[in-house]
């Protein structure tokens, strides 16, 4: 396996993306967003892809932000996370999701802004800002009631708790649920190039459809949210729980 | 029974409209939904009707368009399919759909403009407008998402795929699942007969707050589809669906 | 066991309040309803309040208003009922309900503003409205939709029918189902404790992105509800229906 920590490949119309840092649980760095970023702007501008598959490497999907690195990092509307962000929602073309073990805090986000979503039964969701004294992000703070509900959002985002596979798929906030990894994998394998059967235009239109007028409202709502959490990284009560939990 | 293709009859204040083309899956043709429309002006202007009752004969809902009939009728907004969608989504009454066997295309579309629906177990429903080449229509591209979730809306959009009655009430596709056609038409006449038991004035002002202000944002998303629709009929990609579809 | 019919204590910093009138089903009188907005006041302007517990005493949550004192007041938007709904929809502390038995009429509506909201299996929902003669109330019209879709929010709304504990948690109108009225209120308790360890100043931030731009509209559907709610009492069917209810 290449040990480059985000690992970009086509597949007939299917470009690839995976995150490769699994004896890290696939937490993020600020060099691997610009390296993701790096392969959406591709996907975006490549006439010969028409979709994009999100995966990892290895027991888990992401466990989100790598903490140690995000606090070596500036953080604002420039920075390579919000920029994911911004990008993934952007992209016109329909982009599929797999995840299994971990989807945590961007983790889980990033999902908000996927199409489709594949999960494995032993996926474990959450979106713990509260207990690091942060506020939501990633456009979920609207974008998880409108999957799932307001309740669960509130519930979820409130607390921090962890959300196992049949609450995932009983409240839409994935499609559905496959029994392994390996399982998960192919199903997303063979959706993805089922897909790419269909022209880009039609995929297109149809997405184009789908996001309606939305689109706007939900970048503007991600930098939003950003800017509420840049603050808060700020606040003594932030610094005490990042401490506290990097020196757990 | 009746060699009419749409039957109508009053029941107390119910108006029942049921498609009766059971040799061919209930396939909608221009004619028919011309009398389905005469049908709804009828209830629409009878103070003596409180709702609609919708439903088919014999083991399908609807097919969905047929495709050869549809393919010698010029498609625009006036054409008598968009005037039908328009005229469901427009109308000031309760409307009660009652589903069995398959539901397909605009057979499940225009399910977003009814009120309440029942199914039997044995539903199968689809939206697979990507495998014709053709963009989502009937309000579907938001509704579904509305009514579903989007990750479920987009799933079944983009890839077309079937979803059996289990799905269906998970999702809030449908209001209740019944065991057969059968017990789907009694609990469906049992229901429009209660509801017809409140006055029409209280139907009436209940329906107007549901709708709220979306209405009229649903006629306008209507039509929107319905030129993009128009458009993607006369693409090469859709034309070599239609043609292999027919020519099966 | 006070005698007051509204019992509210201080938890360290969860306001917990207590509808007590369960010889009456919790059924709400204008006193009441002035009671509640007083604590409810409290917990918006006491700095050391960082959430509201709200639950009942005994078998019910609440059989909603208590229709002979409510035939008694006056009803305006400056009645005590519905200042109670607009000031639970504008509080910017979180809202955790706890809910047993009848939550019938109000006793629903107004979860629709709480945040997190428990339930134990022997609860029966219901929105019975149509069968008073009267029109939604309380922002159910668009909330109910909102939270469980818009198929089951219509048929609630135009049957009035009972909604048990499988259905609520299925359709995302209840968080979680406990077993017994115990171990609901044993798990609220639990709950509503460790959000209080989050500071004040992230809840509230976090509640504030949740609501987004939605509460000015709320404020706004429960004024125009309560105005045509208003007019509804006073038609000849509202009165006919109010006169067999008590008279049953």
């Amino acid at each position: 396996m290449s040990d480059e920590l985000i690992l970009v490949k086509q597949n007939n119309a299917v470009l690839e993306i995976q995150i490769n840092r699994p004896d890290k649980m696939n937490a993020l760095t600020d060099a691997m967003y610009a390296a993701i970023n790096n392969a959406l702007d591709n996907a975006s501008n490549d006439d010969e892809i028409k979709l994009v598959y999100l995966r990892s490497s290895g027991a888990h999907f992401s466990a989100g932000n790598d903490l140690a690195d995000f606090l070596q990092t500036d953080f604002n509307l420039e920075s390579n996370v919000v920029q994911f962000l911004l990008k993934l929602a952007a992209l016109e073309k329909p982009v599929v999701a797999a995840i299994n073990g971990a989807a945590v805090g961007i983790g889980l986000t990033m999902l908000l802004h996927c199409d489709i979503v594949f999960a494995s039964a032993d996926v474990k969701l959450s979106v713990p800002f509260v207990k690091l004294g942060l506020t939501p992000e990633g456009g979920s703070s609207q974008l998880l009631a409108q999957r799932c509900g307001d309740l669960k959002a509130n519930e979820w985002l409130l607390t921090g708790r962890t959300i196992l596979a049949e609450e995932a798929a009983g409240t839409g906030l994935v499609n559905q649920v496959f029994d392994s990894a390996e399982d998960l994998w192919q199903a997303s394998d063979s959706l993805t190039q089922k897909m790419a059967k269909s022209s880009l235009d039609i995929l297109l239109a149809s997405k184009q459809l789908l996001k309606g007028e939305q689109r706007e409202e939900v970048l503007a709502l991600i930098k939003k949210e950003a800017t509420i959490f840049g603050q808060r990284l700020k606040t003594d009560e932030a610094k005490a729980a990042f401490d506290a939990f990097l020196n757990r």
